[in-house]
């Protein structure tokens, strides 16, 4: 068991047949690219912030003098559409935390009036493409078939979806209402809005909604900034790791039990 | 702990003096595949679907465009005898969710009228082998003598078995039903029908039933294709993980006690 | 939270002034050794036998078909003075687990009448010595006298001692009531007998009872053949590894986080 | 869930209007020797001790024949101004014992009177440095600034702050009071009271007291004897895994599920 701490932000009535929409970090960052999009666009509220004691144990250090806590938050959009959206700056590090945090945030969503789900986020093939592609697995045939008559292709690579995106498919079935993944291509080894502006096209024809795309590319640029924030971070710790070497080697090897 | 969520697809009246048969998925798929097997020769109901948050992080997504969600099944089969079936897609990943996992697959078993379990699966050799044997290792010693009555060998390797194919004999005893594992020599680097067939074929004359074996090398064919698509999707991860490099090494040090 | 599930073997009633000892796996396995030559000596009977989902997820293949699951054992002995010992095949597996199982079997030491605890261990020292010396460290610096005029030593190194034979002493002081861990110097590379026969002999000093040796190299010999077992189990595991080599290249990265 | 065990030491009302301060195991120790001193001069009293079965499963050996416990404490200071002091001799070892450490070390702190939090801690530059800096990063801006009019600086590489350090910020700030870390910058393989006195010299004016500093290089002498000690017992440690070989060789390989 993980523990998930609600920080509700600010009250509001549920709304009504809401989309619960889901954009964490993941490949290229375009399911968070695109949910922050949608939040910005359509002047979403934050209604709640979501902390987890499976989440990285560190908080990161702004320029201003001031920190910033790992955590998802919760979003509400009531025009064009009533949306619920979750985004954030991390997902759960374990398996166990994986699934209890999707488990939750499906509920939320339900919770606050969401009859469908969509996850979106980045499908890595490893190069730079002129016009990506965007996929879509749904819980059920017919939404699939829906959604590809609006653009999105099937996958036939055999392959599946990590993390929040595919698990809050799961609990959405589970706890009766449908779902879909989009998945936009993208070569995953730099921020994509071009891939976040394909998923957000297709989720607009499914949604029947206009998105203007104007600001996609500043979005990009922000996070960019802050992805960079975190690489460097990581060079940190690593140096820091490599300063206190011996503690580490004797980690590593976790099993004690046949020490007596 | 491990949360588990056993979805009921159909209520049904416990079996009388059924027999607990487990084949999840393990070296070969031997397991699994005379699992699934039982499961079509004698018109297996799935009466539930389990969920755990012990299961890989992931869904799988088909051809159709739907999405395939890690679980295990459990199956009844009325005739010719009563049996309860455990099959799934997947393991739990750590011990605690194995051992969990492993109790409540013999709870139940023993609450749908089990009142002895066999577990199968298969034992690695590295080499192809014409006429696979067919070990066991079973909860009395009386169990054992009669199983190997019917073909099956004794092990004197001084190993053991892992996961719910072994765990599930320690349950079955805590709770004081029998139970025995029978288990198929195989390559290990292939699927293999034959191993199930062998082990299929000591579980009949132990279960003094009749098993047509005729369909068994298309079941292992259609597990080839899930197999492959299981293994294309981990090379899509390598891919995706090569790509995001740098956060996967700070991964690797869990131990980030000692930076204050 | 881990599960610890106590099957009593024999129901009895608390001892009176009783000594708890410890003699689980570790290095050389010299603490099991000792704690077996009680059992044996002194006829301990087992009263109750612990399973722990923190445990390898596995069972043990015996030679006659039957199987082992892996756990810990009470036993008790009235003569010649009241003991509660510890025994089994296997520690926990994660630093939880390790904490969890220490403290339940102190508590359970203390519920069967034990009034102080003796840990029982090795100390790796990486050669063979003709005359290893006994290091002891106790939870107060009186009992660490004492034991010291019954020939032990004081550890200079500035180490520590990993697994149930360091936390059963961190619980004994929790719960109120003394305790100390024997060391044995030991190479680590092989079962050693001897270094056993010198932790019982500064034992049976400090208890003022008489420990008749003779069978203890006889019980090594079986441990012996025990731990080959183990030895070739894991090579067998080796082996499949090797085999379904693609999926657990998946396995080790388990950070799957940032696949969105 | 990890289980956390508070021994109270001492009864005692609680302060008024509090600071808590954090000064655990990190980077150069830099925060544990500060809060040492900080007990030291002020005469702090013990009155709690925290145990954790997250903490390494471990105790450590002491020359005269003890033992000692991995734990935290508690200290109070009344003069000059009212503090609630945590230090200990280690961290939480998962990202989950981190956070609900770190969660029950502010809950102590606000029971005990605290209105503020303080933690302490090194910032590795990996060479030394003449005249090390001290960094903050804070709850609010307002707080930032303020420490920043002391001689503190803003952080612009836009790392981080992992471990006890970072998450008794984010708890602060979810339990609705100000908190800010104050970070010295420190080689990272030595341990380093010029950084701790660096650190303790900006608190000291940030909390308008006066902090003697003529021991602290005695404390660091003795931390430094302590910290050898540690280290000894990893080299005993890794000896004692080199013998084991192949046990671990089995522990490392922790996917066993595909084994039938």
């Amino acid at each position: 068991m993980v523990e998930i701490i609600e920080k509700v932000i600010k009250k509001v009535e549920p709304l009504k047949d809401a989309v619960l929409i889901e954009g964490l970090p993941g490949i290229g960052h375009v399911g968070r690219i695109a949910a922050e999009h949608l939040i910005q666009e359509f002047q979403g509220e934050k209604i709640m912030e979501i902390y987890c004691d499976d989440f990285p144990p560190q908080v990161l250090v702004n320029d201003d003098g001031t920190m910033e806590s790992m955590n998802n938050e919760i979003y509400i959009i009531r025009e064009p559409i009533p949306m619920v959206v979750v985004t954030g700056n991390t997902q759960a590090l374990s398996p166990i935390g994986q699934y209890q945090l999707s488990k939750r945030l499906v509920e939320i969503g339900i919770k606050y009036g969401a009859r469908i789900t969509y996850t979106l986020g980045g499908f890595g093939i490893g190069r730079i493409k002129e016009d990506p592609l965007v996929y879509v697995a749904a819980t059920s045939k017919e939404l699939a078939e829906k959604i590809k008559a609006h653009g999105a292709l099937f996958r036939v690579d055999g392959g599946g979806i990590v993390g929040a995106a595919g698990l809050m498919l799961t609990f959405s079935k589970l706890m009766g209402i449908e779902g879909a993944c989009l998945m936009g291509e993208t070569p995953g080894y730099l921020i994509d809005p071009k891939s976040a502006g394909k998923v957000l096209g297709v989720l607009s024809k499914v949604l029947n909604i206009e998105i203007d795309m104007k600001e996609l590319e500043k979005r990009a640029k922000e996070m960019e900034a802050f992805l960079e924030k975190i690489r460097r971070f990581e060079k940190q710790l690593e140096r820091e790791h490599l300063m206190i070497g011996e503690k580490d080697k004797r980690q590593r090897d976790e099993d004690l039990r046949y020490i007596g």
